[in-house]
């Protein structure tokens, strides 16, 4: 287990309170549950994850820069910050990382400046609207990816 | 399997090309070889395809009309159609279909006409720039929505 | 009757399902319906219908030009087509046709896209957010308009 | 007759000097002659018409106001004043009447700033471009609603 | 005392330096004096005030959810984040509260980019141009709507 | 009581159909009770109000221009004139009062037109969405402005 | 004398505070001595002037339909109308005066929405921040223009 | 004969109305002739024709994926897909062929959608606006390039 | 005569062939007639003009850079350079002279980027449209500022 | 040959650096190289060329004005001064010259700002892309039209 | 060497990857190598330099904020929060230093968001482009301010 | 001496008047003494300056063209025309050389039109709001860029 992949799993601001938030557009989920999901499919697959959430910008930031290293892909769901934060989209470049973008939500309904994200050039992909189960799509995205399945 | 639940499954423009049509943007993989990889998981999942490309606006349209009521979801890479067809879109509203749109490139990297389209938001997500692989995430979420995964 | 003057009738893409596609927005009468109403008031102004729908941009094309020297008039509701089709805005410019578009919903109050047509400033008028009475009051405007009203 | 269905019928600025105003856009019909037909075609329906003109943006408001509890619909032109009185939408709004507006010139082949009014989204539906006789394919229109005709 | 309702009082980046900072826009009064006054005025009212300073964007959305589920109702400053931050946003509405948005500056009259903000359309209303008497106001705000004084 | 501090309480349009219009928007208060409100309130600050309400653009220019030289400050509601009139800006500004404008209803909730005011960077400050409440507050601001609190 | 063409002399809304409001931008002259001087202009040129000034725009169209017929031209200062009203524009158009325009200020300088006015386009030339003198030029070139002087 | 360079010749819509539609804008000369007189210049030059015209925007798609591999080059008039078809843009993109684009007409003297087209930046260059002669210089651009003239 | 105030008198590009270019648009006096004409209306004002044309940007900067400081004001028609040249905005700028503009037609008729120019907001005002009598009305403007006729 | 047309051949900024300048965007051929193979083109035509090469807009104008009486056609590429230059599109407009536009490059392909020309509009029409030749194109298109050849 | 002048050096997001993120761009410098290049150019012009890094927005301002009485200038580089942080910019102007702005890439270079920042303005000015020997010639520049050398 | 390196120093127009042209923004040396004071610090570093200055766009292209291949670098104030000439904007991507852009004021503090130049993305870097000490500071950084300073 100890040679596994390992893969940076990074939740934005707000998504703590996931499960409680706003329920009818992000579900009931909590963000615990997520990862706990998340955690057993990359086990299945061989592959770690290594989670965090934070409401501050710099913090994810820090975040990635410290794990960039160990790491060879990035699940991401920036929530507010993907939409103003041109550091964290510098971070996200500066990583090198294989990089999947996720939105629970479908972004493209919601107000218009929800409807690009800052990442969304930067990363391999997105995937949105399809509720916390993006997350574990965007798990298969990445070991498929690293399986050398194409771009 | 006469029982299994019908998805539709539509590819527009130029996509019959695919794997010859610029293989450094979307892979080397011809569109027959994903309608049959996409049928395996289907029929593992006990979904049956009901698949249909076409260059004509109005044969998709046409398509959507005729099987809707058949099959309880689509998954759809519009291609071209997906920037400019108004007409497209309401077949798609109208056909009242759980519905994930694929993309396999990714098109916020792309000619800035290409970032949004007439479906983003009145489809129930979208998968972007993950290779044809996506189509195959698609079918997993429309099943995961089928066994009442939630949104 | 072999002598009274003929009207071009043309339905654009998803029309074919009036009644049945979104109901709340366009009624529950039928294309045939509204066809039928149309052809009893045209026969009691000595005016006759040749009618055609369809989901493909050249096939209403294709219509026009054909019957474009036939007929004096038309009515059009262009649906999706009416927000992205120059060919057909050319082909109604072509035919030298006196011209009227019909709108079932206001379309003024949904996307914004929907907000202007590309026939509206090369037909004669349009009627918009009447429901499927607007056909029979375009019918009233181009007999009024036959019978030297003018403009 | 007293029993009859009251319609406001209202025209903005400008409009007092119909037939005499540019009579190659608004045609050689003055105003008067204009509600004449509309009572007249009106008297046939049993509904009244309580017509009103004035250049004055306050005082077609004043009018609005004072009769919209008597009345079941409205017949508007807002002329100059469609394009720049968030006013008189309000007031529109708060009459809380049906309401179709008519314009006799095409506005879309216009300047551009008259291409929507401030009305378009808050009335029922549009006739436009048709000249004077849009009044009375209005009262048409207005009658079939007021019998049950659908929206 | 310990049973009366709880406000949250929530100043964004820069604001800890009033009274010092650009005193001919915002006033010789500190941060620390409008506390209290507007301390002493809950006090008066029965209610009680949990205020809250910081620089970091985060560290504003952390205390907001610590404290939604205790408070009743949020009076924020939200200052330059106010025009930027998607996050805060996603914060204020996540919280629920009845909050009311005040600027000391009359931000109308200044930089483009700040006449409008991030919270504008989701907080109940805001005081703006008013100076720091504005804090107060809206402390009778919110207590004329939790004694139910309509919205 | 003869010398008290004078000040203009103006309304724009369709307000003096407040209570009746809109209630969900606007609540259920008229303007009379309204204006009896902040009458009193004036009285318990030595205050008096000059109060004007009209439909017309050029009545509340004339007004402010006839009582600008009693008066020391305005409270302005210009209601749908607050958007489009030029005029009425100019005639703030000729006015020389402090001003302070107030919105009943939230207008950045409300269409994108409403968004900002053509008063909102020539007067004081403004107090927006808090209800008819907004009012009484208004006349706070004031009070305290003449007492020489500050900007 | 009696047989000396008339010109309608025509002043918006504000421009009776001429002198009085705001004279650093507008000048120290009141309208009463411009009319007087402009007045003496056209007597020696064997010209009448026919002045009004109002804060109504529906007043300043009724003017203008009424004396129309008399006149040969016009001068026009539209003041905040010039910016906002199309009804205004339309009865300049249909009165098929020659027309001049004046602003005693220079706009250009002034607010981006005072940069160009609906009146522009639709009169036969304009007198900009001139200062009051503006007036006087305007007649000349009207007089000019009446006696066959060119464009 | 049979070894000479094969060259796509596509036609799009209305253009089969050539020399009856608006001759005014597009010449008295019909497609036929124009076809005629390019196959004699390219026998003339050892080249080879084929020719297609549609009004439907897949029919056009179809024929170049047909003939693609056949032919070296592609002279294409999009007509009114030029302006509105990213999928005709795929397919042009698509083909490898080297393209010139002709338009009849100068397109920048006509309505502003109809100033740049989707091909513009995909094709080898463009010819506008010098009449059906256009189309043989088309011819000659090709075959100079094919000769190895150069960009 | 020695003693008499100079003025500059600048034409750009094109104006040379004034009575003879585009003379529906410019009329048919020539420029040096327009120059005779200013010349003697500025002898009977004790001015003295000093005139310059040229189709060079910057030979009109040397030009004015030459003889600002022999001059009090100067006339400027810049034609084309008006819309395009921040050079000779600064230069006029830098020149320091009371400056008029004007404009032989009325650029408010024209194509919208003729609709202002980049020396609207750095000249004292303009006259626009008037013919080459806004040559002389210019003038007139000079003469009664340095009379002291105010702004 | 004395009685051959002339046409002007005007080229601006640094087009006398073709061939040494960026080669890969315009090819290696000389200016003087490609006036030599358009004037033995005009010889076999019975045509003279007059060419002019200069990096001065105004000396571009100065030469137009000069030889536009002797020309009957004109063949420019207005190089930079095509997207900047007001008063160059001034003076071919003032030509009354039939007049066709090269670009050697692509203009489509490049920066947004060169996707557009002043002259584009105002020219008979344009060749872009197709390298040098694309002036024997323009050379050719202008002997077809003074033919009688038609557009 | 107690006495020397403070001087902020302020370095934002990502920058304490400097070297070893895109090298392509950013150089191969280290920000420690910087930072010991520029303190021993303050050394010799007896200036001391308080250096500062951090990926939080509001470590920044409380930075600025705690130092700003100490120092006299500040060089900050702000990375990817000047184009995003209206806090900063408070900070900047709150702190009232003379401020240098550096960018080490030619963000005119890069993609369009990049262009312009929130600083750009409010800073003295700003050195782009020139690697990061721009911060020494932004030492320099305030080197020479402080000495008394002009704007 | 004779060995070194020689730079451009090109001036664009109106700044021969520096010192004398808006000294509260440029300040007061002229531009004799700056080009001493380069001068200086050339020879300093062993370069030569070949200076130009000149209010004539063409002029600026020409002597660039003349000098482009004796020269390495090239230090560049364009003034007005950096905001207008696409054809300057060519002859620096032409030249191949270097190129530092100077602004003495600080451009994004003033009119809007003046925030970008059309050299910003073709030039190396650029020195902007420093005064003309910001000249010495870009010979500095050519100096260090030939000695193999890096980007």
């Amino acid at each position: 287990m100890g040679l596994c992949v390992k893969i940076l799993f990074v939740n934005g601001p707000n998504l703590n309170r996931l499960g409680k938030r706003e329920p009818q557009i992000y579900g009931a989920t909590s963000l615990e549950e997520v990862e706990n999901r998340c955690r057993a499919l990359c086990t299945s697959l061989n592959m770690e994850l290594i989670a965090f959430q934070s409401n501050h910008e710099g913090a994810l930031i820090d975040f990635i820069q410290r794990y960039q290293d160990e790491a060879l892909a990035m699940l991401i769901n920036p929530a507010g910050y993907g939409h103003t934060s041109v550091a964290l989209r510098d971070a996200v470049i500066g990583s090198g990382l294989y990089c999947v973008e996720v939105h629970i939500s479908n972004i493209a309904k919601r107000e218009s400046f929800r409807h690009k994200t800052l990442l969304g050039d930067v990363v391999q992909g997105s995937i949105v609207g399809l509720g916390v189960y993006g997350y574990e799509l965007g798990i298969l995205a990445i070991h498929r990816h690293l399986m050398g399945g194409g771009p």
